[in-house]
């Protein structure tokens, strides 16, 4: 049976989130229905990131199996999902391709704004009063490497790693916003946006730059800054091996 | 009295455009329903660009008199106002400023989108097939200039001249979208959306370049292209005498 890859836009607004659950609008729930829909056969999706309620996706990737050339059908496909998620790509991808567990890096970013907006209202959080954004930087420098991330996931299944390795944390500016661009190989639950909100509180002077690092070593969630609103997330892309930056495992 | 000019950004999704009207909900009425509670006083404002229903805008200009200090109410008057619109800037304006009879120069913009998109759906226009921008920047160097501009005008009243001088119309790729650019001193009534409309035929190949003079010269509505959708459109800024890029009149 051939896998096929999809990339996919949504907005998270009006959804309960990636991961299907009774009675709630999810993003895999208007896929498998629109999938299945245009393909004829009972379709289950897998996705390479579960995002929370509310959070955005550029490029979320999803994955599953049919004999049927899904590429072919993609704007039949796009013709009957909702106008908030679209499948931007669909490609044969290799035999047992899994999203999820395949996946060897994941791309997130954090949207700032620096004052009220109508436009962007949906897609990023209004920080006032603005923060220091060198001491962010700052403070940021201690984040990249491999370890333990638990004080800065919440509620981790019992047993679960809480192991990551993190590779970038840079704050950029773009059009009207300043972003926070992370990349992981994995990503624990609302990480990014405990990160960003720990990194706040020091923008905004509550705390020293190296406090970050006591937060690391601590490995103790309480130690770590507020989870922050989900309207400024987005899963801008995933790598898996083969592609991307070049920095992926040999093959 | 003191008068005041407001700068506003709005999203123009779920408005029937800047205009009051009776039973509907506008951009201008809200704005007048707001300061009207904060100000605690009847206010009525001028815009300076009457933005159709679905029109948005990152720098409408609004204008009013008030014995009242309302820089200093601005985060009171936003916190009123509906979250598709805001005050960007309130600032103490000269005497008798009218926001519509002062301007010197309008700048909009229209967003092309080449694809499908999910989290840009309100505020471009996704464009298949994805048109020739060489020829539809070719078609656009016959348009600025100082002359009669009706053949873009949707139903003008008797009398009112259809005279414009457009100085700019620039095709710019920013992000994921390519920008029509226009500034004119006037536009009249779906000017941006009709002049889009036309250049689309040039870049489709329906058209050649040239034609776009023809349509000029011809001085008929129904020579040119069709009235685009409104969501790619963008009032961008408004510029008054003594302000923006040097090329007003001298005071």
């Amino acid at each position: 049976m051939p896998f096929w890859k999809l990339v996919l836009e949504y907005e998270g607004t009006d959804f309960a989130g990636w991961q299907v659950q009774p009675d709630a609008r999810t993003v895999q729930g208007e896929l498998n229905r629109a999938l299945s829909t245009v393909l004829r056969e009972t379709v289950r999706v897998t996705g390479a990131g579960r995002t929370d309620a509310g959070v955005h996706a550029l490029g979320q990737v999803a994955s599953f199996s049919s004999e049927v050339d899904v590429a072919a059908s993609l704007r039949s496909i796009n013709a009957v999902l909702p106008d908030d998620v679209i499948v931007r790509e669909a490609v044969a991808a290799r035999d047992d391709f899994h999203a999820r567990r395949d996946a060897v890096r994941r791309h997130y970013r954090y949207r700032l704004h620096p004052g009220p907006t109508a436009l962007e209202r949906r897609t990023c959080l209004v920080v006032r009063p603005w923060p220091d954004l060198e001491a962010m930087r700052e403070g940021a420098r201690h984040l990249p490497g491999s370890r333990d991330f638990v004080s800065f996931a919440s509620s981790p299944e019992p047993g679960e790693s809480t192991h990551c390795v993190l590779e970038r944390v840079d704050i950029i500016e773009e059009g009207s916003t300043w972003n926070v661009e992370v990349t992981a190989n994995r990503f624990l639950r609302k990480m990014v946006r405990t990160l960003v909100g720990t990194l706040l509180e020091v923008g905004w002077g509550n705390r020293p730059p190296e406090w970050i690092r006591d937060v690391i070593q601590a490995r103790d969630r309480r130690e770590a800054g507020p989870v922050i609103a989900p309207q400024g997330l987005f899963l801008v892309r995933v790598d898996y091996p083969g592609e991307g930056t070049g920095m992926e495992e040999s093959a």
